[in-house]
């Protein structure tokens, strides 16, 4: 059996602080959970952040690259895939992740969290963005949950993978 | 050169009366223009809707399937590119619209939405869901245009790409 | 219902005379016929020279691009498709063909050629390399046509259209 | 720094007992040494085998799916990546190896053989077809090398790994 993957989203380097921490806390708490972590791999923003943090908790990681070599990649990914199809990668690491967790929202990580959607994935959001939370919550009902901190999250994951196996 | 290619996004199953209408009338208006109408080519919603009304004014036509075989297809497609790559070609539907015009908002509309912002591509928004256009239009404001008509919306088309050319 | 579109695959930089005289006249011929003519769309050899015969003949054209911009894009192409995937879109490429021809044998033509036959599809070969040749008419009995000539080939053109119609 | 990943390639319900055999063994000789053992993730032919193999003797396995679900999958695979795009899929596989093993000779394979070779990646091919050896070997002299076994294969891996590390 496939080990159970916590796919991580989230800006690059338009992530703010909290999106930082948030990102670090939830890879760590993936990892003593036993979890693969898996982000889009870029050695910036909440991609690294995520990885880091599973590292640093003796965890296994994941990226999986949006460019054509490992160039620009997070040096905490154990494992890299390496797509070389630019932002239509986005759709592989919504796939591949048994719950999506998105920390901030710009567009990229709104492609995700769509793309999610759309595959019928359950996404976890941390976002200060009162207007796209009230917007998100509205039109997910059921498939997004908005979370305010890092254990809020991991309470929510439980719960899908509870749900889903 | 190759000619100007119009992108109308929206719902499949779940478009609306409006969105319908709305789509239907932005493909007659782009083909009258004599720009390349392409959408999503599925048989249902504003991707048929909107090459409905492209070739019902003489335009051309082009279709971006996700399926790998043309089964499910509009008939209203000129060309159909396959690509059997599910929602990852949403991706290649906005890199190849000159402009991204997205009548409705579901999960799938939202990320081809996302994936022209990351793309740096304009998009133009007819939606009726407010908290949608709240959140979007501040999230990029310069690069998303919400229009309330067929009518507004060509006119921003033709504003977009007059600067860009 | 949309057009017959003849895929024809070949080396860019390194073409020689013979790929690009193939490749330019069953452009020619395939726009003779009414189809689109398709391409992987670079400004260079079979992709290139494809596209052109097809223009001087007056035919449609699609050109599908690896790169995420129109850079370096055929002036022959009517109809861009920019895919940003580099060679994952050679799949997209034989999936959207209704037959593939290839002029020359190097490993890009080659991939389109295997994928072309994986997807079922039938596959038409213009190639001096007689190796090349003994192998892959061995590996595709049945599903891949050694042709000598652009008449030759369009003749094949010609047969599985009517079988598979 | 990411893992050394080793991906091999073959055919999936037309493998041979060698096929099986050599995917096996290698699979078995890429774990001993530390490598992440990486096929198409699929539960048949050389692609099962190799898992299979890395995993019985302690080795990490990642799989590379074609599908959207993990329908099919090899039980054998510790994490699965879900890219839902069939056969464009094969790119992927190519550009995440650090070095590509062919078992078997077929167009699935072939394509993914002409994909690694595309992309500058140096190919190891243990095949009995000889027409497809001597085709390939001369295609790509110098990027594309035949092992008759599993041991040969590995001392290839070395040599290319200590050149390009």
């Amino acid at each position: 059996m496939s080990k159970i993957i916590i796919g991580i989203m989230g800006p690059g380097n338009k992530a703010t602080a909290k999106d930082l921490a948030n990102a670090y806390e939830i890879g760590k708490k993936s990892a003593q959970k036993g979890y693969v972590t898996m982000t889009g791999a870029r050695a910036m923003g909440v991609m690294d952040a995520a990885l880091k943090g599973a590292k640093e908790a003796g965890g296994e990681t994941l990226g999986i690259l949006p460019n054509h070599t490992k160039d620009g990649a997070s040096p905490y990914a154990d494992i890299l895939v390496i797509t070389g199809m630019l932002s239509a990668r986005n759709n592989i690491n919504v796939l591949t992740s048994d719950v999506v967790i998105a920390c901030g929202l710009e567009p990229g990580t709104l492609s995700e969290i769509a793309l999610a959607l759309k595959a019928d994935k359950k996404v976890i959001l941390l976002s200060e963005n009162a207007k796209g939370n009230a917007f998100l919550s509205e039109l997910a009902a059921g498939s997004l949950f908005l979370a305010a901190t890092p254990d809020e999250a991991m309470a929510y994951v439980q719960k899908i993978l509870e749900t889903e196996n």
